[in-house]
């Protein structure tokens, strides 16, 4: 494992590593900021789930996300979006392959061999993370877009695990949008009911756990009702009385300009279940 | 004049506009954040001057410098920091052409024609806001790194016209380090005694107003020695008895973590002066 950069950061640091992925099979960055606490004391984590297209540098360097987390004494844990390297598969579009990763395990060929990234956030890097940073085994887990259908899967998908979970802009029904069912008839075959355990507004008609999900989305969206379709999460939600906090914001798109907006009640929301 | 982006943030409109330069004969673009604020009445300005490599994007995306302006309700002007366009003149490296225009205003060839950062930012560029959006004719200036050294001459050149002043890492002393020898060389030529209208610490001796400067500065950062040099400026001042507030702090680097960690000080900085 290996530290690629460190910059002090609202008294802590930010930190990006890299490591060998043995889920993954490939190398993988992934970026930490540990508040000015850890330097005292072991601190929960959050982790948080990138978008199409991003690496872990894009929520580090835009979301100001490290203000608050040094407010709140919070570990802040964010992986690249995919498998990395010249031996994972790709394709041509942004939607699918590498920066696509979609948070699935894979199934199909030829993305099984790589494609596993629910694994590594699920259990690799956490591992990972509580064996070699002054963390605590409290975790929270939030994402943007395709990132927050990895949260609001993963926190679904694993009782307990999780102490709070939230999104921003989420793909809340992959099985039902573009984007999801292109991705999930590549990595997950053309089965569509082996798609319902990748599917939050499936999930949460038999979640275990009533997990608050807190999300934030804007009505200017340029994804809005092709992609994301918040009204099926509220449905479900509703039908399965799952507690669902969502906000629509008038005038925001699907920037991280949004994501700057909110993330400091989004960290507030994180802290008084993590601290 | 035509808006390139308009993305919500914070409660105001973070926007990029085009537009044709007449001083620099090119296109340019700006990024205006106009806070809530703006929308009932006119805000004060403060101009955002860039460093080394950067065009209007990277303040704007990294800084997080929004949620500030929109707590104190100021308006944030963000200029690229060169012209541009395949008609302007360019060289290899990244610290001379495009991308590094220095704030001066250029007197050799070829750099003459275009290289008017200086007239840009202290006459057209305010005209043009002052004409176009919801703003008052207060104004502060700060900036980083070359643009450090923009905001602190351009302030020292023009009593009266700017209410504040700051600077993250500024290269204070241009005239006796490596980067500002060689742009200076290029865009003014190599009689020395041209350099001192450019130069802050030599400004300074001379300066007709005693506006305060507020710069900060991290003490990791790897251009502290050779390119920056805030000992010259604290020199400067103590001779000229200037005043100067030079804040030093451990473990920071050259980065954005850095500017993102102390704008939110530098905002309340000029909003003392400015509200």
């Amino acid at each position: 494992m290996q530290r690629i950069e460190a910059h002090a950061s609202c008294g802590g640091v930010q930190e990006v590593w890299q490591h060998d992925a043995s889920v993954l099979g490939c190398a993988m960055r992934f970026g930490i900021y540990l508040p000015p606490q850890s330097r005292e004391r072991a601190c929960p984590v959050l982790y948080w789930l990138s978008g199409l297209t991003c690496t872990e540098q894009n929520f580090i360097t835009k979301a100001n996300a490290q203000r608050y987390a040094a407010e709140h004494g919070i570990v802040v844990v964010a992986p690249d979006t995919s498998p990395r390297g010249d031996a994972v598969a790709d394709a041509e579009g942004y939607d699918l392959g590498k920066g696509a990763g979609f948070y699935v395990d894979a199934t199909q060929a030829p993305w099984a061999a790589h494609y596993r990234m629910h694994d590594y956030v699920a259990n690799e890097l956490p591992a990972l993370v509580e064996a070699r940073f002054p963390v605590t085994a409290a975790r929270a887990i939030s994402g943007h877009s395709m990132g927050g259908h990895g949260a609001l899967v993963l926190a679904l998908r694993h009782p307990g695990r999780y102490r709070s979970v939230s999104a921003f802009s989420p793909i809340v029904a992959p099985s039902q949008v573009p984007w999801g069912e292109k991705a999930f008839a590549a990595y997950l075959g053309t089965n569509r009911a082996a798609w319902r355990n990748w599917d939050a507004c499936a999930l949460v008609a038999t979640a275990a756990e009533r997990l608050p999900l807190l999300v934030d989305q804007g009505e200017a969206d340029e994804f809005l009702a092709t992609q994301l379709r918040p009204e099926l999460l509220e449905e479900a939600c509703r039908a399965a009385a799952h507690p669902l906090q969502l906000r629509r914001h008038a005038g925001y798109d699907h920037s991280y300009y949004f994501i700057a907006s909110f993330i400091g009640e989004h960290m507030a929301h994180h802290s008084r279940a993590l601290v």
